[in-house]
């Protein structure tokens, strides 16, 4: 057998359908399942409409990180019906406060060499542990608890050899921005990066969680890392030692493409407003009045993160001006925090310590003010997503983060070297563990009661794809339109995850408030959009919402992958443009006809005429015989429901 | 000279107008002044209107502990304002996260024997260290801080004698719920409660804080304690052993009504829903179960309350289904609990501690589930105020609170004797002291320029009374209607407190969200009440933005006090029905006629009366000479521009 790269491993380890040809369909076991309580309300109401009495995943997990606000009824009422239907369906329940899912799986459940599924992009931090782990839209996940297995196109692997050890002051962050800088939000689209060579022993599991999570912003379907003692030694210091498995990728083996970081050489790095591949060195922006910082959320809120931070601190005070917050990644990463003296640090340094969870990261509170600078180390600064419009949000490191706060402006965090030695901080040989928080499955559910508060309302039901179709363009956007732009999240929009009618008057707020109400009103509607449309966050609410309101297709020059996925579960047509100067010549209402639709897509064409304005556009269909079955029924909880 | 009590000399030492006779309107100089920011904007705005270069006053603090979920740019903003404008004005300004103002004036600026004025009803809270300290209209304090007495109707005294010492797990709650117990939510109103008596002396500046901060919800104008050894013990502790001075009432002086009560035989008390004086004892209420547990905020929040709780958490877990909070009364608790190991004890225990602030004791996030049961050590559960409709918030002690997290069920604490001693936990020694979230009033503070963001909108501009008034009833309310009823707090509604337009949409939205546009829509318009009309919170937004709506009169069976001075400030009628049976006889859309309305309040009637449905009814205008003139203007701050 010829050598293989560590990804074609897992993947062949999992493979159930097709071949492992780029581009093909491809379905793999699923071994873990993960849930956030934003996408996970709407996920486990499609679980639950499937019928089936408990998981058949080795392990499903249920994370309460995003919605913590509790700003009326809503979220605690969605927290009682995940914690009942979990204890129901045989799925861990990791409760508020416990900490963001991304950090809580890598320390007590994740396990190298396994496939997992999440309805949160970020669901690649796994890659520190060596899983192959995937972001995709809840109903996939759902069908994955249900024991299906996930269907994907099957992704190219780019090999990132790494050299080197990253000087002082420089980090796992400067790494993934350093390969945004590099490859942009569109450049892992349709891959598995797969990192190796002698720089990855450097790298602790929380750093190469750190670079799995960001791969999402390079549009990639996933990152992998080796399993090697670094990975033994987190294990074990989780006390979870037997979990631990070698992995690496096959000496001689080969990758679709290639590209190499000299790690010695990655200098601090910071991505500039408003998105992460808008990257610069952190030097060519010092200066610039620094009004918040956030460390910690879905990336860097480890315990390395924070300490290091900790240590910068210690005994100093951040610049009066500035609003320095700290989100903890986990509860455990603030108990070790703390038994290594790090939350006094923090605390007298003026810090504000949050309770762990997402919160700013996904906008749920910690809004910057009018016209602020805020400092993040979260993985994403799309336009708004902050909760203030025309925000500024950069991305950094947290050694970059605690520079700023401490000057009050941008500052390279390697002249923190005239104040102190480079803290070093790694993470500790034995982690204060503590599970009181998370909520085992139990033997017996019987005698559990789903409890279901008024604002949880069932799935709505989707009409089959007509024969014939016309439709109005209801709205016109640009490239790189983001699923936050499409759905927002936040605080005010959140609650509603699981009330389709409700959220559905929040799509496309940003651009056009008036999108709802005319997409409703014209019944049958299209949505026109550019390059790399729909990136970023996972979120099915993206097309379940605007499928709510009567769209019917988008046509784009390209999809992101989750986005794509998700637009065909929901019956949506995803169809880019043959010619993309076609975009050119289409506006918001004009009027387009499928003629023979359903007869198309179901006799396999590829290629889909559109009617309008008096002339022909052509469109492609890239999609599977099963994403075909998917569309004709309107949706795949159709499908599903139409084989029950 | 005869023997006086406390409350007597500290109001003689600070009196410039008028008699110590109550009930007569008498004028005292004012040493502290506090704002927080949710009340604060519009006070400042306020303060800025009259064109006063610096504070007059001693002290002056501004607190920044509503408004932190920060769920857009308008908290952020409004922070950057206050901030500035402390800075501009030679105010202190306690940063978000350094704490509820309450807790932080006791830990910092406090001083036995200075009368204080503060923007927030719980501001007696400093009668822990022997401060006459009165809430007050934003307005009102805003005078202050401009140099001006503050004017109110002389109190009665009402002397309580405590004698014997607590029980193990009762403590300063408990006091303060069998006061409410015996005397309601009415039965301070026009009176300062002063304690004395050889029990005082077995209770903490702390506890004493609890009592006097929940004097509010008997309706007091202020409590007040001695200041004697444990006075000086905290101040000590706290490196201020300067500020002590002792003050005691005379031997022998005389109240005007007495009480007595018996610390030894108090017993663990419980506030159901939806009142403070629904007062039973946790016995007589044990086994209901219990969905959510938050120790801290306003009430209850100090080292001592805290602490508490982590030695009873200590190697316990809180039941599973319960979600159990700690809102830490400011940084400096939370440092001294986790310099004592407390911070771990709470992490292990499964409790989510959360930064220092109101939180979801001003319906700031933390709201319960539908149906849900919520255990407090919050000051106040009016009905919603949770941010959750029908809510089921009960109010009991930091020991009853803990009971419940371990039981998962109301539990008298006393039970907790089957698990271990009585913690008896003392405040420290020597407090660990952190003032680096206080930002100091500058010498020179002419570089200093205030930050208006965009939803800072000036203080609205309001006509003088008119010489007839013809109005309509547009609400009819029932008895004890809180201003949380009035106008709404929460996390939705506070952001708009610097902008009056936007938050009159607000006003009596749980009773009927009509109001606010029936009330535009008629011009002039009334609203009737029962007993106790506006008790509760000291928001002068529950005035303000029904006058921004058009209302000119409110007519009700009786008034709470600082409710009533606000109304004065803002130019509404404050009028009580000379027969309450008339009430009966109004109803929503009767048109009253006011004749001669202001020749009437010129010449000193204090009999308005009133033309409705045919015949004439009566009501009284208990108003001073001053109040008048405010009435006349229109409000207050255009009798002070009028003067300039």
């Amino acid at each position: 057998m010829s050598p293989k790269n560590l990804a074609t491993k897992i993947l062949e380890a999992h493979l159930v359908k097709g071949k492992l040809v780029p581009g093909t369909e491809i379905a793999i076991r699923v071994d873990h399942t993960l849930l956030q309580d934003a996408t996970g309300t709407m996920a486990m109401l499609e679980f639950i409409a499937m019928g089936v009495p408990r998981v058949k995943v080795e392990l499903a997990a249920q994370y309460i990180d995003h919605n913590l606000l509790q700003t009326d009824s809503k979220n605690a009422d969605d927290h009682v019906f995940l914690m009942t239907a979990a204890q129901k369906f045989g799925i861990h329940l990791s409760k508020p406060g416990n900490g963001v899912s991304h950090q809580v799986h890598l320390e007590r459940f994740g396990v190298p060499g396994r496939v997992m599924l999440g309805a949160d992009s970020h669901t690649p931090t796994a890659a520190g542990l060596s899983m192959l782990a995937i972001g995709a839209g809840g109903l996939d996940v759902a069908l994955a608890m249900a024991g299906h297995p996930f269907n994907l196109p099957c992704p190219r692997i780019m090999g990132v050899k790494l050299t080197g050890q990253l000087p002082p002051w420089v980090s796992g962050k400067d790494v993934i921005l350093e390969m945004l800088r590099r490859h942009t939000v569109k450049g892992g689209v349709g891959k598995i990066i797969e990192y190796y060579g002698p720089g990855v022993a450097t790298l602790s599991v929380t750093d190469r969680g750190t670079i799995g999570n960001m791969g999402a912003e390079l549009g990639a379907t996933t990152s992998v890392f080796p399993s090697d003692h670094r990975t033994r030694e987190f294990l074990e210091s989780q006390g979870r030692g037997d979990a631990w498995v070698e992995m690496a990728a096959d000496p001689g083996c080969s990758y679709d493409e290639y590209d190499e970081i000299d790690l010695s050489q990655v200098e601090p790095l910071i991505a500039c407003p408003s998105s992460p591949d808008n990257v610069v060195r952190v030097k060519d922006v010092e200066g610039v009045r620094v009004d918040q910082v956030i460390v910690g959320s879905s990336v860097n809120s480890s315990f390395r993160d924070l300490m290091t931070v900790c240590r910068i601190l210690d005994g100093r005070r951040v610049a009066p001006h500035v609003s320095f917050n700290i989100n903890p990644g986990s509860r455990q990463v603030l108990e070790n925090v703390a038994a290594q003296g790090g939350f006094m640090s923090l605390l007298l340094s003026g810090a504000q310590v949050h309770q762990p969870g997402c919160l700013g990261c996904i906008g749920m509170g910690q809004a910057p003010g009018t016209n602020q600078v805020s400092l993040r180390t979260f993985p994403r600064n799309f336009p708004g997503r902050s909760g203030t419009k025309n925000d500024k949000v950069y991305l950094c490191s947290p050694e970059t983060a605690a520079a700023a706060g401490i000057y009050g402006v941008i500052t390279d965090p390697r002249k923190l070297g005239e104040l102190m030695e480079w803290p070093a901080v790694q993470n500790p040989d034995t982690y204060v563990v503590d599970d009181s928080s998370i909520i085992y499955p139990l033997a017996d559910p019987s005698g559990v009661e789903i409890v279901t508060g008024p604002n949880i309302v069932p799935f709505p039901d989707f009409e089959a794809l007509p024969a014939e179709l016309t439709a109005e363009v209801i709205i016109k956007v640009g490239d790189n339109i983001s699923t936050d732009t499409i759905m927002p999240a936040g605080n005010k929009v959140l609650p509603f995850r699981s009330n389709i009618p409700a959220i559905s008057q929040f799509v496309f707020e940003q651009l056009d408030p008036e999108f709802p109400g005319r997409a409703k009103e014209k019944g049958n509607g299209v949505v026109v959009g550019g390059e790399n449309y729909g990136q970023g966050s996972s979120r099915e609410h993206a097309a379940l919402a605007p499928r709510y309101l009567g769209i019917r297709a988008k046509l784009a020059k390209s999809f992101a992958r989750i986005h794509k996925a998700n637009l065909i579960n929901f019956g949506i047509l995803p169809l880019a443009f043959k010619n993309p100067a076609d975009y050119d010549t289409l506006a918001q209402g004009d009027r387009l006809t499928f003629r023979n639709l359903r007869g198309l897509v179901a006799d396999g064409a590829t290629e889909i005429p559109v009617q309008v304005n008096g002339r022909e556009i052509l469109t492609i269909l890239d999609v599977s015989e099963r994403e075909r079955q998917e569309i004709l029924a309107g949706g795949t909880l159709n499908l599903v429901r139409n084989h029950d």
